[in-house]
């Protein structure tokens, strides 16, 4: 299945492409994204709203290009939205009926409302979290959703924007006046969306928190699901509404943002004040995604199944290199590893879930070289298992499939993602547990030749097969925290 | 196309199983590799030959365990060779049989000039020389190996090996002695071996090379087509003849290698000398891939077909991501882009070929993921385009791709690289080349809408698209070692 679906956005600066490629029902990935600054409104304001001639033109000539990309690819579907640019052009009709006849691509305009839904609906299925009121700052407004579950239970969208702001309130640099309209528009937003886990969407906030991840040397640079205290950052955050361009570029502002990041700050601020917020969450997925979730969510409630996590979907379907019938075996073998050793090891259960995901990855780095496999493990994971799931769970997986083969974790990457990961001797019991169960598969057999218990603070492994036990005592090296007997179990094996 | 032939190789030490996957008539990759360390001739020295039950029945469970990894698998087809092990074993046979019979596996028992011919054949196809002398020293003989132009002309076999060394002269640590049983032993060598460039084939040579890369700081991890100069390597290598294990371990030696290290670097060191050796290339495959290659390319005259390189065609059979019509049009490009500059740029043709290489393989990355995909590729091409190309060449193209959509490459990986690079200035041209070709890659449109022409020292290119001269407009960047100048071609234009 290698079904493409093509999703253009087309926004008041940019005109953007994205290609999903389904590699199953509900595995998926980006192919490809594009994007033009066509900035359609152009001129409109001076002119009643009216698109001008120009960004038409430059418009079209963007959508020529994507259908070019989208035919190289073998497009299957388009999904083509437009949000508050063309909303409110009285020729907005005509535009449509260009774009149609001139490119074949049927442009449909959404309201805030719907825009809010599709950031919703993404961020809901591919961060972490099971709660939470997603938040983005747009040009001329700004969307709200609260979802809980993957479900989105309720949206808002707000006349609230950095290019209205720039343009009410920039000329005499009346922040103060502008805080006052903020707060005056924000006295609309029903109770229900006051919550203390805020997640950020759009290019103001994820700017933003590339700033605030540089700033703490943080050890991973996806940006995707990255967390920050507010409370932490709040001088900073409010110190940037207050800084000049020069020092906006010292910090790490791109030069194309320089002109709105202050009011989106702004905003962003006076919603976290309100919210009294602790932890913002920022989403690099919003409505591209969402556009693409609802289309190929439509049969499930808008949501992922309970327990799918889309990243680990994708990566198996395209990179699983072994029988499938090995891999829940592995998966099986370090369950019952778990299960037998995490009353005595005092290990929490959220962790099985990361034992599935590790067991169930333990071989995919050869399908980019069996040579220091383990290495391009922990490479593909860091790069892919990106949706549903926090830095810190990732990380941990990535690690335990990078020393899967090794009787310990080096120190060296130990001390140098210590902020993310939980102590060391519940490390050390979870790389046990990948470690026993990648040895124990030294057969690739798909069926268990082995027994576990935990006697007297050691884990016995009874052998039955005797090649696999010549196999796992030639590998076999002791780890520091947990004490293993291996016991061959068979004739002639005393 | 996923069929799976495994090799298993029957040495005197370990047996091994090498699992390759072919992925299209010339592509393929080694998917997996199990070793064990049977020392099948335990004990044999001393009862005149004969196998003894002990290691025979480990040999048994571990061809047992190498049969269930195949049955997981799914392997089609089984190579099965045993070398000198078995080569001179009175009960030969009775092993032969057990093993045909408990196991289901034919190993076939190869003399020393078969053994020779599948080290060449290996070396001669996956490395990048035109022509050398292979160099295979083991436990109890030594495979020559001439080859040019990947194929081999001519192959000898002497009884000269680590195990006999060591069992002759060890004991009195007489190496004098064992020099000069060494040089009779060469006298029966053909003149035609000597040959200054000599290729290193083997685990002794291969412990040798990676010290000697350690040492030297080398910039790369891989060791399979390493360089390195005899001549200026020559008292390091004849130091280790005289070193103590301690020394050995401290300079980086495994433990299971120091028992025969010094007599394996011994027989080296004469060989060397013998034949005025200038450069030592380091081979990562022998006898197995040998057996391998022996059978795929049986129809082709035991070589690959000229400017087939395996790992370009395996890496593009797996990643290629976009239409093929898409990746022709690329390398077209690039090369028009080549054949117009080079006179003017004084470029080397030699690096036309790895101009089609980058631009075969510029999207490559994404197939790890679209996001930080010029990354992506870096990385495969670092860790898959490993055959039949020097270190310097596959760094190039490496390069080429990660830095295709920036206008220069970040001086501190130019640094890190330096003594595997061309000059600064061919580095640039051929990033523009590359860098051209992706920008005018922009729409993914299979056929040219450009023109080239050199004038004035500038580079012009014609546009002859809307679509295309907006996204190449917008994208371009000037670059530090060529002027470049992008004129629209079309009505409105001016």
């Amino acid at each position: 299945m290698a079904r493409i679906t093509a999703v253009i956005d087309f926004g008041s600066n940019s005109v953007r492409l994205v290609l999903f490629q389904r590699t199953s029902r509900f595995g998926f990935k980006v192919i490809h994204e594009s994007k033009q600054r066509v900035r359609i409104g152009e001129g409109a304001y001076h002119n009643g709203g009216v698109l001008q001639e120009k960004p038409m033109e430059r418009a079209i000539l963007a959508l020529m290009g994507f259908k070019s990309i989208m035919n190289s690819f073998k497009v299957r579907k388009v999904l083509a939205i437009a949000t508050s640019a063309l909303r409110d052009a009285p020729n907005r009709n005509i535009f449509l009926n260009r774009v149609r006849k001139e490119v074949g691509i049927n442009l449909k305009v959404i309201d805030g409302k719907k825009e809010a839904l599709l950031g919703g609906i993404a961020s809901a299925n591919l961060l972490h979290l099971s709660k939470g009121v997603t938040i983005d700052i747009g040009g001329g407004s700004t969307e709200f959703a609260l979802f809980e579950n993957r479900r989105v239970l309720d949206t808002f969208s707000l006349n609230l924007g950095t290019v209205r702001l720039k343009e009410l309130f920039s000329q005499n640099s009346d922040i103060e006046g502008a805080r006052k309209y903020i707060r005056q528009e924000l006295s609309n937003l029903p109770n229900e969306f006051r919550y203390p886990t805020l997640i950020a969407i759009g290019g103001t906030l994820r700017a933003l928190a590339k700033v605030i991840q540089k700033r703490n040397n943080y050890p991973i640079s996806r940006l995707h699901g990255y967390r920050y205290s507010y409370p932490i950052e709040r001088d900073f955050i409010n110190s940037i509404i207050y800084s000049s361009n020069s020092e906006l570029l010292k910090i790490g502002i791109k030069q194309n943002r320089l002109d709105v990041i202050r009011w989106g700050v702004l905003i962003f601020q006076e919603i976290a004040e309100l919210f009294e917020i602790d932890e913002v969450v920022t989403s690099g997925v919003g409505i591209r995604e969402g556009i693409f979730l609802f289309d190929i969510l439509r049969s499930s409630g808008r949501r992922f199944p309970t327990n799918l996590n889309p990243s680990i979907r994708n990566i198996l379907d395209e990179f699983q290199v072994d029988d499938i019938k090995v891999v829940k075996h592995a998966v099986r073998t370090a369950h019952t590893l778990f299960d037998i050793l995490q009353p005595h090891l005092n290990l929490d259960s959220k962790f099985r879930q990361l034992i599935t995901y590790s067991s169930k990855l333990l071989e995919i780095g050869i399908k980019v070289s069996f040579y220091e496999n383990s290495k391009n493990g922990f490479y593909l994971i860091i790069n892919r298992l990106i949706y549903g799931i926090s830095h810190e769970d990732s990380l941990l997986v990535a690690l335990l499939v990078r020393f899967s083969s090794k009787s310990r974790i080096a120190d060296e990457v130990l001390q140098q993602y210590r902020e993310l990961l939980p102590p060391k001797s519940t490390i050390d019991h979870l790389h046990a547990i990948i470690y026993i169960t990648k040895l124990l598969l030294s057969d690739y057999a798909p069926k268990s030749k082995f027994r576990f218990a935990y006697i007297d603070n050691r884990l016995e492994i009874r052998i039955y097969s005797p090649p696999l036990f010549q196999m796992v005592i030639a590998k076999f090296q002791p780890l520091e925290n947990l004490e293993i007997e291996l016991i061959p179990e068979f004739e002639d094996s005393k």
